[in-house]
């Protein structure tokens, strides 16, 4: 199997940061402000799962022109100094009674050429669907009031149009931990077995995907039974019996990069519903293939997957859409609905993820990851078997 | 190896939601709003990884009366129907126009019979330090305006008092995954040797964790060499020399609470620099631990290690702090610090994080897992050796 590259060339950075001043200058911004892990990793290469730990505020603001400015906790300052980002400020956090709110101001004024000056200076900020701003509230606030009277307006569709359409870098990372996840589907005939725990289950999948490859596994959820519809779910003590289903579904990682499909597999035979759910979702996912192509939108992959489940009596589906946007999270935008509308773009990494309720508390969801080339879908995730795979 | 029981009994959480809402009656909230992982698990239960997708907001309200409320997208009910919530109620997630804001709206006017009664309706949300609003900014602003006159306020000391003193259960589960985490460590010398890479190492460790017990390894962070002043860092490709330094911190998991703690060893020798800046952090780790006691303050804990390290030599710390609370998070409130001041009690579960920097970009930090006693600390984590041990 051969192994991407770790990382990324600085000219993929500086692509980053030009798509995204160009965006900035149509919309008379004079800076933007990130604060998510993913935008701050988008925007500079700063990679560390630090982000677990919620004490600390991190900031980048990338300017009208120019590189990234990192304003972050000192603890972070070694690890920063090793991307391309050079203006790498730091306070000591945490420090409650000015958690970098100065600074952070401070470099916003020197930045923009002085935040009171001009017209109206406009700071973007991610605060539209699928975003959120990581810091105190309180603390935000009180930055809204000291940058007065300039404002933060509303970037999302900055940081979502240059995540949405990945670099052939980036969609090299998404196939490798997908061909990963791949292979310890493929084998999972091999690794489980009746009278094994749900929680045994769960912790030999986890090591096969480490041992295959998998930097972590941090997005691992399953469920056995005859049929089930906690399709989030955390392992029990239940032990697996034959003629029970069981779904995983895995975010895995690839420096940095996630899959995310599931299977399902039955122990020793499946019931005629279960197989016939199973076709259904199958099928649905080759109309969602064949709908995939650039000019197509999220709603027409929705439309063509919701066709072919209803023709097949499903009873409803909790997950709220039918796949989505797929990188450097598990999931991002956009969202396969009925009215999400968003044009498909060549570069796009995308899920497809028709589901059915197939009986009363019984769902069952399908996935599969694919990159939309210019003349229609290449699947990253190994297509699953046409019929419901008995071990 | 006795595994604690998994999960809490329902007296737990009612125990939880009676200690909130008499803080609540003490400052005169109708409810209490949260919308973050931990918060959400510590009032309900709600156990899922599910929460690293960032599209769908989630939302649990603590009435001043009776069990909590979810107001949550549909994807959830099934998990959240298995809690000891009854009151499930859900949108169909993600809705980009209305992303639950008028659902939560109705269900928080029902709640505290009338957003818009009395002298000024005030609603609990964290907004302090070290919490964050996990929902989009502008449908935050949205909310705001629809409950006025109704209003948030800071909620911060309520769930930082609840989650800062664990009972029984809770410091069990830290307890175990603290045991696992020590067995891994000492038998390091099996696992690793010169010529593995660090992401080599980095595989070999987490594998080890899991296959002696451990859920999951949300964090693990490491580097090598003959020094380094990264603490947060990702392994690279660089191959382990005689001489060398390693360095592993990890937050593992067991049942949704966390470890942390980091060990330090060296391969075939360490020089004396090194053995002496560890003989400094082990000493601070003592002068910690003696000074940890039921009505102590973290800025005491804090005093008693920062002498150790200026005596020993100390160059500085990038990290800020010399420890902190720990629990459902990898770090939690309180910061040892020199002017936090928060005053110790029995069952809070705290780390000992003495760092210095021994050389120029050469920085050792120690950290030990404890839980407070009336008498004093219990060690959690297993204490390092006083010698930097040479594998």
């Amino acid at each position: 199997m051969h192994v991407p590259e770790r990382g990324f060339p600085v000219e993929e950075f500086e692509a980053r940061a030009a798509a995204a001043q160009s965006m900035m200058a149509d919309r008379g911004l004079a800076a933007l402000l990130v604060c998510t892990e993913p935008e701050v990793r988008y925007l500079t290469g700063f990679h560390t799962p630090f982000w677990q730990s919620p004490t600390r505020p991190w900031f980048v603001i990338l300017p009208a022109v120019g590189k990234p400015v990192a304003v972050i906790p000192g603890i972070g300052a070694s690890a920063m100094a090793t991307t391309w980002v050079d203006d790498v400020r730091t306070w000591p956090a945490p420090r409650p009674a000015d958690d970098g709110l100065a600074l952070l101001a401070d470099t916003l004024d020197e930045l923009v050429g002085g935040l009171s000056g001009g017209t109206g200076v406009r700071v973007g900020l991610p605060m539209g669907h699928e975003t959120h701003v990581r810091m105190p509230l309180a603390d935000l606030d009180a930055l809204r009031e000291r940058i007065a009277p300039a404002t933060f307006v509303d970037a999302t569709d900055i940081v979502r149009g240059l995540r949405m359409v990945k670099s052939s870098r980036e969609i090299a990372k998404v196939a490798h931990i997908c061909d990963v996840v791949s292979g310890a589907f493929e084998g999972i005939g091999d690794l489980l077995s009746v009278g094994m725990t749900e929680r045994e289950a769960f912790k030999a999948f986890r090591i096969d995907l480490l041992q295959r490859g998998a930097d972590d596994v941090p997005y691992l959820v399953g469920a056995t039974g005859p049929g089930f519809d906690d399709i989030i779910k955390q392992p029990s003590d239940r032990v697996i019996e034959p003629g029970d289903l069981l779904m995983f579904d895995t975010g895995s990682m690839f420096d940095g990069y996630s899959s995310d499909f599931d299977r399902y597999v039955a122990f020793g035979r499946a019931d005629d519903d279960a197989r016939r759910a199973y076709e259904t979702v199958w099928n649905a996912t080759e109309a969602g293939l064949a709908a995939a192509r650039p000019g197509a939108t999220t709603s027409d992959l929705w439309r063509a997957m919701a066709d072919v489940l209803d023709a097949g009596g499903s009873l409803g589906n909790s997950v709220g859409r039918l796949g989505h946007g797929l990188g450097m999270q598990v999931t991002e935008w956009p969202s396969h609905t009925a009215d999400d509308g968003t044009v498909l773009e060549e570069g796009m990494v995308l899920t497809l993820e028709p589901g059915l309720t197939w009986a009363p508390g019984r769902m069952m969801v399908h996935e599969e990851n694919l990159v939309l080339r210019a003349d229609g879908p290449e699947l990253l995730s190994r297509r699953a078997p046409a019929e419901l795979p008995v071990i």
